[in-house]
């Protein structure tokens, strides 16, 4: 058997704010584990025979953050499927189904799972996609459906009905989001499952049942793929993608399919979809509080306290989410997770940058943090990665000062190249077309003290983009 | 009638820590006014005529602090006393009393005022003081009472008692911090009032009952006067100053003397002893909450909310103290504010920096501020006073690369001497002898980006310090 799994690492939460933000979303941040969680998704079904390389479907932005995360967790994926635009998963699974079942066949089974989720019993998960992989050889679409472990109100919930295998069942319907009275009886009756969002068919039946119940995504998200640009990733094209409407899987084809299928299974899994739900799954001192970084706690409980790089002093307080991060702080009860989405959307609204990105934005070459702005100046730390350049470019409003960190610096500066090693330093006056790059084999870090009366990023003008940027 | 003002500015309070610190507390903040408390209270016995120019008396590490914010609001203080070590209140009173008897007569009449209060009415305070200095140009040393405006259990009481003038009693007892069913006694009874630790007496009346009734005190803080070192500050000499045991003029005096007084007055005094009592005094939004700076609030009421510099997102928050400055975080129910000088002095122990500085460091010749640090790298900002310098020094393990961001700087680098403008920067090597000077009449603004193995601001050899720091 050869189960190929399809990683959806598009998503972009707002629940984990201000650790998660647009521009580096929960799936590329490391909860319990050293690894990012789209790594151990990654990771957690391979090693394993009857399990191929991953198929990674990413939103455009991340599209180098995801090769270039599993490229350092030592991972060969099968393809990684660039998605223009937001369009939610159907577009996604529909494109990654049809990329594969080009290139391994209708018969494929594939796998579809969220990069954003933590499983406890990675063994426990791959046994239950085999069992759910001979139901889905027969033509369905079988789901992962959890235990429930407690009367939820946030998941979606899947009934199941008669059986198909031994372990797959059909499923009879699906309620979202019950009150506590309905999840309370769900928990009891035992043959309710929560909605995991994974997913395990053949390519074909994917494909075929798209085609029946959706036809405008799976018409829109082929012909993306048709005329995708390839290379390193793949890069669905625009202008069909973003024909598709923007629907989830569950909503197009799960619940309209008469092939719905589910196995149930235990495997510590958690969509970590508030900050509540990840200070359950911490680890947690004597009085209940999760701490993570610079934190004093004083006869506090039952609280989830971050801090990023600066000093948190916290007394006398229960369960609040304190999360303290280099450009901007939350202070929330637990149990308080739906204002914080609606904050984000607020925020977001009012155009803050403490929603688009950390201070520290990755970029193809590397990347910048910034390290301190006012009024006519600003501190950038740069990163250029071995090998890597930033672009052939001036600026009309700001001068720039380079000191070398560590690292050695090939710096092109109008028709001068020249090399600065660690401590010594240069200007790039206003108007002198510049480029920094890192000839070596380790990290080239500089500081920049930009000067000007205007500092916005956008004041670029490119001449050379190795990453095609002009 | 001439009133001379005492200010003590010694005091270095916790109690709004992390906006106050050891090297900036709060008299040298500002609350609900533009100017600090310690401007604003001799702001408040000026422009009268039957108040002199006040004596300032200060910690050692505030003196030029005390100078400089006197000088910017335009003030002439008749001298400052620096205080060379920490000894409470009776030794500062004791020896601005005896220069005020060499200086002015032992019939002068003294009004001793804490720096770091809030007094809401203003011509009410000078009234009452004035009705004080009739009973004390008859010899009494009498306090300003104020009119309970509720049960506290933080404060001191003063019982009154006979009348001795028209609005002056004298004092029958002194009740320190009773439990809330005898506050609420008091509050009924009329006759108890707060002390506010303002005391108006003859200088000659201080000094005699000092050397009666605290002699070890009178004698230290004299000889301590005595043999200062005068200037534009009067340094009390140490080695004098350090034999006087550390306490209070209540302690060592009032509650001793047979010439205690106390005037009523109702004034709209507070000594913002906590974040809860200033943001009773604060301007409040219709939920009760005090906002300063980059705060979204969103379903919080009575809670008292401050970031410098960085957003905070607050959810769902009941009376609590959030407080977000650039190092240090403190968020705490406002009813806990015990814990907190516990929690300060802990952290103290521990040797954190955030108690004893912010990262913005006042010195004599400007300041700097640590904007970055990072292993390997600080990044700092240096602001350098029109006419002054930094002393002539050298660094055994960081070079320090300088940007000139506004201003101009006079550098001096081992032998060289050049003058570097807004926009040009220099590298001064590991071991190199340098200063900067700001030889303009505007700010010198300075970027300082340091390369080394070790940053401690103790890796300085100084040469030449116009400061008298070598």
């Amino acid at each position: 058997m050869d189960i190929i799994p399809i990683i959806l690492a598009g998503g972009s939460g707002t629940r984990l704010w201000p650790r998660s933000r647009q521009a580096m979303p929960k799936q590329f941040l490391n909860f319990t584990s050293a690894n990012s969680l789209l790594v151990d998704t990654v990771l957690r079904m391979s090693g394993d025979a009857r399990f191929s390389a991953p198929v990674v479907s990413s939103a455009a932005e991340h599209g180098f953050l995801v090769a270039r995360e599993l490229a350092a967790a030592g991972i060969q994926p099968k393809a990684i499927l660039v998605e223009p635009e937001k369009r939610n998963t159907a577009p996604a699974i529909s494109a990654a189904a049809r990329y594969l079942c080009d290139a391994s066949g209708e018969d494929a089974i594939l796998c579809i799972v969220p990069a954003d989720h933590i499983v406890g019993d990675a063994p426990a998960l791959r046994r239950a996609i085999v069992e759910g992989a001979a139901a889905a050889a027969r033509g369905f679409i079988v789901m992962i459906g959890i235990k429930p472990a407690e009367a939820a109100t946030g998941y979606g919930y899947i009934e199941a009905g008669e059986p198909i295998t031994d372990h797959a069942r059909k499923v009879k319907r699906f309620v979202e989001k019950p009150d506590l009275a309905t999840a309370e009886r769900f928990l009891g009756e035992g043959r309710f499952l929560w909605n995991a969002g994974m997913f395990i068919a053949r390519a074909g039946t994917i494909l075929s049942e798209m085609r029946k119940l959706c036809p405008d995504v799976a018409s829109a998200a082929e012909a993306a793929l048709a005329a995708a640009k390839t290379g390193n990733l793949i890069k669905l094209d625009q202008a069909s993608f973003a024909k598709s409407p923007s629907i989830s899987f569950d909503y197009a084809v799960m619940e309209k399919t008469s092939l719905a299928a589910v196995v149930p299974a235990d495997i510590g899994w958690t969509d970590i979809g508030s900050w509540s739900a990840l200070r359950d799954i911490s680890d947690k001192d004597g009085d209940g509080n999760s701490i993570r970084g610079d934190v004093y706690a004083s006869n506090c409980h039952d609280c989830l306290m971050e801090s990023d790089g600066r000093l948190l002093v916290a007394l006398g307080l229960e369960q609040l989410a304190i999360v303290q991060t280099r450009d901007a702080t939350l202070v929330a009860p637990l149990n308080r997770a739906q204002d914080l989405s609606a904050a984000v959307a607020a925020l977001k609204d009012k155009g803050r940058p403490e929603i688009a990105s950390h201070t520290k934005v990755h970029r193809p070459w590397g990347w910048y943090d910034s390290l301190f702005q006012a009024p006519g100046y600003q501190v950038k730390e740069l990163m250029i990665a071995p090998g890597e350049a930033i672009s052939l470019q001036l600026h009309r409003h700001r001068s720039e000062h380079w000191v070398v960190l560590s690292g050695e610096a090939r710096v092109t500066r109008n028709n001068e190249v020249f090399t600065l090693r660690p401590g010594q330093s240069t200007v790039i006056p206003v108007g002198a077309r510049h480029r920094a790059e890192n000839p070596g084999t380790g990290e080239l870090h500089i500081i920049e003290v930009q000067l000007g009366d205007y500092l916005g990023e956008d004041d670029i003008v490119r001449f050379e983009d190795r990453y095609n940027r002009i």
